[in-house]
């Protein structure tokens, strides 16, 4: 079943490889449907990429009910597009909605859809290595009534944009912040959504990390400020001791899909793999005792960061010599290979366009 | 200063008085300010209410970085527009403009413009016993990027819809549900501030409280699940022995304007007020020795409410025979009548058009 498509009659100017950033830049088009308590998510369409208009009463400006993903579509390296791992995406942006008392999507329809719109700007997958099209579905109220109650009316929209390399000279380790003032999420919250308001309430800490010279935040939890949860927008990782680490999902924690890739990856080839409270006292006293081996964060946007500084309470830890690790580069390597086509994808996460 | 009105050339229909209920009416006209990082906060006007158009990509659709305001305008029984403590709600946008990352406004700038707005709508505000023009200042992040990083553009706006009276028929006690599972905000959190993630997380304890016959939730604090918080859109009183009591602000509670307001009236009558931490067992413990004489909610909205019926783990608390108490209808009667005009406003907090 394919939607209809208007196609553009002003196809814009693509952008050069090396000038596109994150995020910046959009495609000529993007996928619209349309959700009414009478009707149930209808009129699923193919459009150009163009504003929205919206009452300025329409809930998700008020009452933040809004919730969104991120996922990539790949060129291999024989030229075909490629996407990672989709179903998960949606199957997540599903849990967000039930949590968000948003309609849930057909999943499936949400997919096939998604493979129309990206064969319509496939053009605008660049496939200079480490490039990829970023492509964020997202759901927004948009009944216009300011009662504070979950929305009749709902946008799902799908838009997506070239994204360039993070990490084109090299991998280059990271500085993150251990956030002590600010919380991000506690258990009962909606930290295990993808909602909005999660971001937002995110901001001010990366704005001061960003002012000590730090990339993100390291977020512990909300009740008791002790146990590792996640950074700003990755999951975390720790090799200590031989033994890789990470937060169990709690409730308070994105489960992220590249998380849940690594952890297969590394139970696959035998490595220890542990999901459980970490106290932030732990990873410290690794440090200092030697045996803190690695620190990495993982995500769609850079599958793996490592960590080369972390600081806390006014303390620099200096990890591995702020040098990539190695079970950081094999699972850097493998990802990256199953999703460029180069390795064979043997856990069956890639969906290869026609 | 005054801002450059453009006046609708189609005005609207004005629903009847019996029809308004709360925020489905909006008026002829609207104010918008914009900020861009280069001009600041630019072009005050005054338009006919109308849609916004933004591109998909702004950031208030994805990281939810929005915060808002609510506040009434009144007919006194002498015929005169008047505003409640306006200064105070601008005052409050900005400390949630602190904490969301958005540049503060000029408060007083925004109090003119807002006065203006009412003048052109002035036919707008009901008249009839207990109505009012609800008033709905906003500001959301319209930069369209999908960095997750403070927007470098806003709107601030302002809408206004006629209000029905929330007590046709005399003050209706509430039924209030104490929430265990789910938790609205924590300390570090944007509990203090008035954005809209905070919102969309609640919907979900309401639509439970909803679905057992309560009308709102009663929130405890989201470290340790003990403490009274507030209710959905309300601070919360109880009195207990002769003593009134509402949880202390700790930085996870909004501090709402008819709260402050309260505490000024009981102070002002001599009524014993603390502001404290106040354990759900206390209030449960005080029900059972008979001291809980009365249980209040409060906010613009429907400045007093009663609660005449709390559930906690299945117990169904009825509190002084499902009536209002002395202390509720005296400082119902008491804001009411500083609103309405009837009584004199001692306090200073209103504010008459001219
Ligand atoms: C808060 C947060 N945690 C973790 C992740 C990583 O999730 P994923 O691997 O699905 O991209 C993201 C990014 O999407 C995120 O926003
Ligand atoms: C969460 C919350 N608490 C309390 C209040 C009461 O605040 P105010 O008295 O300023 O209306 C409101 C309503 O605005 C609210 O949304």
């Amino acid at each position: 079943m394919s939607v209809p498509v208007t196609l553009t009659t002003s196809p814009k100017q693509k952008p050069a490889a090396d000038s596109l950033g994150f995020g910046k830049f959009f495609t000529d088009h993007m996928f619209v449907l349309d959700y009414s308590s009478a009707k149930g998510w209808h009129d699923g369409r193919i459009i150009p990429y163009e504003p929205i208009s919206l009452d300025p009463a329409s809930k998700v400006f008020h009452y933040g009910q809004a919730i969104f993903e991120g996922l990539k579509a790949y060129i291999t390296v024989d030229g075909e597009a490629l996407l990672f791992r989709p179903d998960r995406n949606f199957a997540r942006l599903n849990h967000s909605a039930e949590r968000l008392c948003i309609p849930a999507i057909d999943e499936q329809q949400a997919l096939e859809a998604l493979k129309q719109l990206v064969e319509v700007d496939r053009a605008w997958i660049p496939a200079e290595a480490g490039t990829s099209l970023y492509i964020r579905p997202f759901i927004i109220a948009t009944e216009a009534d300011l009662g504070v109650d979950e929305s009749t009316e709902y946008k799902f929209i799908i838009i997506m944009s070239p994204s360039g390399s993070y990490y084109a000279e090299g991998i280059n380790p990271v500085k993150i912040m251990v956030e002590k003032k600010y919380v991000r999420a506690v258990v009962g919250g909606t930290g295990e959504a993808k909602t909005s308001g999660n971001y937002a309430s995110s901001l001010i800490s990366s704005k001061e990390a960003h002012e000590q010279g730090y990339s993100q935040t390291l977020w512990l939890d909300g009740k008791e400020n002790k146990y590792v949860e996640e950074v700003g927008s990755m999951n975390i990782f720790f090799k200590i001791n031989g033994t890789v680490v990470t937060p169990e999902l709690t409730g308070s924690i994105l489960p992220g899909i590249t998380r849940d890739s690594m952890i297969q990856v590394l139970k696959h080839k035998n490595i220890p793999i542990e999901e459980r409270h970490i106290a932030i006292d732990e990873v410290i006293d690794a440090h200092t005792n030697g045996t803190l081996e690695e620190v990495f964060g993982t995500g769609t946007a850079a599958v793996i960061s490592p960590v080369g500084r972390l600081l806390w309470e006014g303390e620099e830890l200096v990890i591995n010599n702020e040098e990539i690790g190695d079970v950081s580069q094999l699972l850097y390597d493998t990802l990256t290979g199953i999703q460029s086509g180069k390795i064979n994808d043997d856990f069956n996460w890639t969906i290869r366009l026609t």
